[in-house]
């Protein structure tokens, strides 16, 4: 039996559908295609194009675009860029068909994108709540900075990450969010309303939260921002959304690629 | 003479007044108020408001503000956090009027803000021009990023700085911009504007200008990206106008307080 992309997508998002007032949908290509195979990533990257179809996969599904901007619905004013232009001459030539995946597994109950990340960092057992935007764990025993640092770094193979406040601080509860939820607007009440010890966010402005906490430490309230990056955050919720398609199309490849390093620390 | 805030105001924009449509202005205290000392500093921090206070300034000229968002004209939505009162407090117990004066040095030709960076690299000589939002220098014999990277360390006296694209890639044409001006709508049509080999910004979204690099990069055009921090990149021009102050108050002291380690790589 033929498995078209809308297909994929239907039993992905269930009877729900794409969710209205969404970045959502077909990127790249046509939603009547037949699938022989499916990659997912965080990002449709050149680099991830290239490896997909290298895999033999026609359907990439991504958290986020094509042309550096969320709420793109195509190249838009970069359009006359020239690497946007070889991106797209490399879609076609490739026949990938791309669909973005973003709103639809935030929205959900709990946040997938947010439960893979808890889970991934084997935090699961301890988890107080699911917010909508953000989950809150408790460590019985608490941890430093320092330490909480390197089991992330090593449960997520990343090479760094970045850190506001002392590095000292025991933290206990901790706020989860992911991809952009660092930004002041929303970590700033989740901290208060939730007495947290620490947040850890993808990204967010620089003179928001991390201000925010430093302010909050010659206060002498011991608050604590962790940022692991927008990409290192959301790539354990989508190998959920990888883990998923495998069970429902047992018939068709399904490869998870993983990002490769963006910003190097020199 | 008594010199008031108003009156250090207007001396600095001169017959321009106060930018239109702007952030600036008074974000704390009162106009009217008779200035015994000024301090200036990248961010209004509850710490450089302490030690402003301990100076003896009682203007505090900052380019950005006191709560945490850029449009802010108060605490707005976060007037219930406890760090903000906490904040206010302090400000109102030892007096400080604080000024943010953001918008008026980035719409001067050139960009004060970007000008000061220019200059506290040592690349005024080699400045090919100024465009309102970046500078574009030409380095003649070129300079790896790792290189650069070294070089602007040892300048800004910053302990790192974060970059995308390969660290061996040999840059001539540099962009030079500052603050958030390294996200995507900004960055990538200056790139390739400009034939850029290397942008230079403060702080930007990960996944624009990033990923921008790395496509780029996956189609064998060798541009690179370098951020170093939204502060670092801002601090000189502040410096600046630190020294512009000196010279039209000789009469009044005045104070640049460098800010303090903000983000930790761990």
């Amino acid at each position: 039996m033929t498995i078209k992309v809308q297909d994929v997508m239907n039993r992905l998002m269930g009877q729900a559908g794409s969710p209205a007032a969404s970045v959502d949908g077909i990127v790249a290509g046509d939603g009547d295609a037949a699938v022989r195979g499916i990659a997912v990533a965080f990002i449709a990257s050149h680099d991830v194009i290239v490896r997909a179809a290298e895999l033999g996969a026609n359907l990439l599904i991504t958290h986020e675009g094509v042309f550096y901007s969320h709420h793109e619905t195509g190249p838009g004013p970069l359009g006359d860029s020239l690497v946007v232009q070889g991106k797209l001459e490399r879609i076609h030539s490739v026949g990938m068909n791309i669909y973005r995946l973003h709103d639809a597994p935030h929205r959900t109950e709990p946040d997938v994108i947010t439960d893979g990340l808890v889970k991934v960092l084997g935090w699961n057992d301890l988890l107080e709540k699911h917010l909508p935007t953000a989950a809150v764990v408790v460590l019985p025993e608490g941890m430093t900075v320092r330490g909480i640092a390197d089991y992330i770094k090593d449960r997520l193979h990343v090479p760094y990450v970045r850190a506001a406040g002392s590095l000292d601080t025991v933290c206990k509860r901790i706020g989860i969010a992911v991809g952009y939820r660092g930004g002041g607007q929303h970590a700033i009440p989740l901290f208060e309303h939730e007495g947290l010890d620490m947040l850890i966010a993808g990204e967010g402005p620089e003179w928001e939260t991390p201000e925010y906490v430093a302010d909050a430490a010659a206060q002498g309230r011991d608050q604590t921002l962790m940022l692991l990056g927008h990409g290192a955050s959301e790539e354990p919720g989508m190998r959920l959304i990888a883990d998923r398609l495998r069970d429902y199309f047992q018939e068709i490849p399904v490869h998870y690629l993983p990002a490769r390093p963006l910003i190097h620390i020199v």
